[in-house]
This record gives C-alpha cells, sequence and structure tokens, in this order.
C-alpha cells in the first residue's frame, strides 16, 4: 500500500466484511461509483496500515473520507450519503413520517441483529479457549434464534412487498441484506427461515448489491457452516 | 397500567435506563413537552406488560409513539425527531458537511461505548454464575479503559468547545452524556479522565439534562461502584 498518505476521497475496505458491503452498496444506490475504493487485506493486517489509521484512529474498515470529509463508522456513512445526495440515485429515507420511522427503526434493529450475529459466529476467535464454555454458545445460539424469528415474523408481514419496510428499497435494506447474506454464507437452513430466504433472493440480485458481492464469496466455499446450528 | 391500551402519543420509558433519558433529552430538545410520559417499574416487570408490548414486540423501553407512528430503538427516534421537528427548537444535526459527518460518527461511535460499558457493567446478571471468569471481566476492564482513553483524547481536541463536535449541542451529545453520566453515576474516577469530567460538568445543568434526570438517581445513592476499577 504505497498510495499517498490521506487522499481526499477514498474507501479502504476488506472483502466480506458487512460492514464494507453496507457502504459500498449505498455508494452505487446514490451514484457516487467514482469514488476510489482500494481493497485491504486482513491477513496482511492491512486495516492496521498508516494509510488506513490516518482515516480511522481504530485501525478499522471501512475507513472513508468523501471531498475531505472522514466518516468511518458504517451506517453514519450511510446516513451521511443519503443526506449528501438526497436528490441523486435511490432515496434511501423516506420523506413519509410513518414509512421513514419504520425506515430509522429497522435500520436499527437491524444493527442490533447484527450483534447477536457476531456473538454467535466469533465466539470461538473473541474468547480465550480456556475460557470458552458450550453453555454460553448454547446461549447464543438460542438468542440468535429468537432474533431471526422476529425477522421471519417482520417478514411475515410485508409479504406484499419486496423490500424490509415496503415497496421501495432503503436503507433498512442495505444494513439487513448484508446481514442476511451473512447468515446464508454461513449455512443458515433456508428451510428453518423461508422469509428470509426469499427476501434474500429477491434482492441478491439488485445490481447494487450484485456488483459489490464480496470478491472471496465468489471465488471460495464459505470458511464455516456454524450458521446451520440456528 | 389501566390505561387505554395503545394511545396516539405516548413515551414508556423506565428510570436510569441511559435509552430512555436519550429519547427524554431529545424531546426536550425537540419542543416535544407535551408527549404524555409514563414511568414503568423495571421491577414490578411493567416493561413487559400489554401496553408496552403492544407498541414494542421485544417488550423493551422506550417505547413510543408519536402521532401514531410508533418507533422505539432509543437512536432511530431521535433521528425521526430530528427529521420531523428539523427547524424547532435545537437543530441536532447540522447542516453542514464536515460537522454533520462529524455528528453522525460520534453519535454511532457513542453506542459502541455503551456497547463496552454494558459488556462489563451488566457482566455479573447476564452470565450465569458457574459460567463467570475474571480474566473475562479483566478483557472487558481493558476494553472499556481503551474506548474512554480514546474519549478522552477526542475531548481533548475540542477543549475549546464546549460540546462533544464543536460549539453547538448535537445528536452526538444527547447519546454520548448519558453514557459519561453512568459512567460518572457508577464510580468512574474523575481524576482519571479529567476531559470526560469537565464535558460532564458542562453539560449536566442544561435544561433539557436536568428536566429529564433520572428520578431515582437523585433520591438514591448508586446501586453499585464497578466503574472505579477503570
Amino acid at each position: 500500500m504505497a498510495e499517498e498518505e490521506k487522499p481526499q476521497t477514498m474507501l479502504y475496505w476488506g472483502s466480506g466484511s458487512p460492514q464494507c458491503w453496507r457502504l459500498q452498496i449505498a455508494l452505487l444506490e446514490k451514484k457516487q461509483d467514482n469514488v476510489p475504493q482500494k481493497l485491504v487485506s486482513f491477513n496482511k493486517g492491512e486495516h492496521k496500515s498508516p494509510q488506513v489509521l490516518a482515516l480511522n484512529a481504530r485501525g478499522q474498515v471501512p475507513a472513508f473520507i468523501l471531498e475531505g470529509v472522514s466518516i468511518n463508522d458504517s451506517v453514519a456513512a450511510c446516513f451521511y450519503l443519503e443526506s449528501q445526495f438526497k436528490y441523486q440515485g435511490t432515496q434511501l429515507i423516506p420523506d413519509e413520517p410513518a414509512k421513514q420511522a419504520m425506515v430509522y427503526q429497522k435500520t436499527f434493529e437491524a444493527l442490533f441483529m447484527y450483534q447477536k450475529m457476531e456473538d454467535y459466529l466469533f465466539y470461538d476467535w473473541r474468547i480465550p479457549k480456556l475460557e470458552q464454555r458450550n453453555t454460553a454458545q448454547e446461549r447464543n445460539i438460542m438468542s440468535l434464534r429468537e432474533e431471526l424469528k422476529l425477522w421471519e415474523m417482520y417478514l411475515e408481514k410485508m409479504t406484499r412487498h419486496k423490500y424490509l419496510t415496503g415497496r421501495i428499497f432503503t436503507l433498512a435494506d442495505v444494513v439487513m441484506f448484508t446481514n442476511i447474506a451473512f447468515c446464508f454464507r454461513f449455512g443458515l437452513k433456508p428451510k428453518k427461515f423461508p422469509n428470509l430466504f426469499d427476501y434474500y433472493n429477491r434482492l441478491k440480485e439488485r445490481s447494487s448489491i450484485e456488483a459489490s458481492w464480496p470478491p472471496h464469496w465468489k471465488e471460495n466455499p464459505p470458511t464455516m457452516d456454524k450458521m446451520k446450528y440456528i
């Protein structure tokens, strides 16, 4: 990574990170195709490179700067893009109050769901071997299963619609789709969560999603299948 | 709680919940003083009452409905209030791009900080006795300490300013102040985090904050002092 130290517009991203993917989808939806994007290798520790650290003190991707304004949190960046380019590309936050409220609500609930997925999937990496307990993972499974059942129910109420909150694609879909794709990539059983699977299939060929699909997901088989226990 | 089943405008809240407090501050900042608020007792399990469940399927507070539009996540609700009443009371999200980006960024980082605080403070309640390990709490302490040091540094850069992101009070302050108040309520040492303590003192008498201060915090001593170990 021998780039100039701090470019004015740049997205550093990692393949398979739902946070990066969210932002990449939002960039495409808001017609910001011209933002240069640099893929960093987690294996090589490039998310801790000086270039990334110059933008993101936490040494994480996404590390994002747009015309000199840096904003790294993926959902914060999506809000920012929507606000700056409100009338460009897809309107990700509707104006009508009830619809708008639902988009805000489901966006934050999707973050909550993601947290439960991480607690379960990343347990073995985060918790030292000596501390690991099956009972803890059983609790994580129960909690994630309950959460996904709630989303099954949400989607059940929306079956006449294509998207999470109705007839239009919104910020809630940006966040939730990347979660759901993560679930199925890592083994979630379609038969147990048919509404989630239908939703996944309805959205996976949307152009912003297909164009930003994690490249190593296309090329390599999944590294785990833990979601099959949910 | 023998109220009508589903009022058109209502906030159900619990005393000492940072999530509820955020929303109460935002309501006051946006001049929504007329929203009826009902205090529920966690001890009596009133957050699982039919009235709350009718609004919030998760059985949590805040449970919030505004003119028939229900939105429960505290930060989602703050975004909604800001959008619906943009020109009423305090503008919580600035228009100028760099300032706006900073407010979005710090709002989401404050949620991240809150998560680390919860992981540590609520460990004994969430993790069954048999699974509890000192090493896990030591890790939680380290992680929260690093996080708070980062905020000390953020505030160090802003010492000329009163608020988290500059000269005006924003959504980032709504979220972060309630976190910081939680820290000091539960024993964080002012000498270790002087910038956080100054920030706390600068904001604690702001009228929206003082008026919504958790009532049982005024009346009772803290139930724990665990933050002194950070």
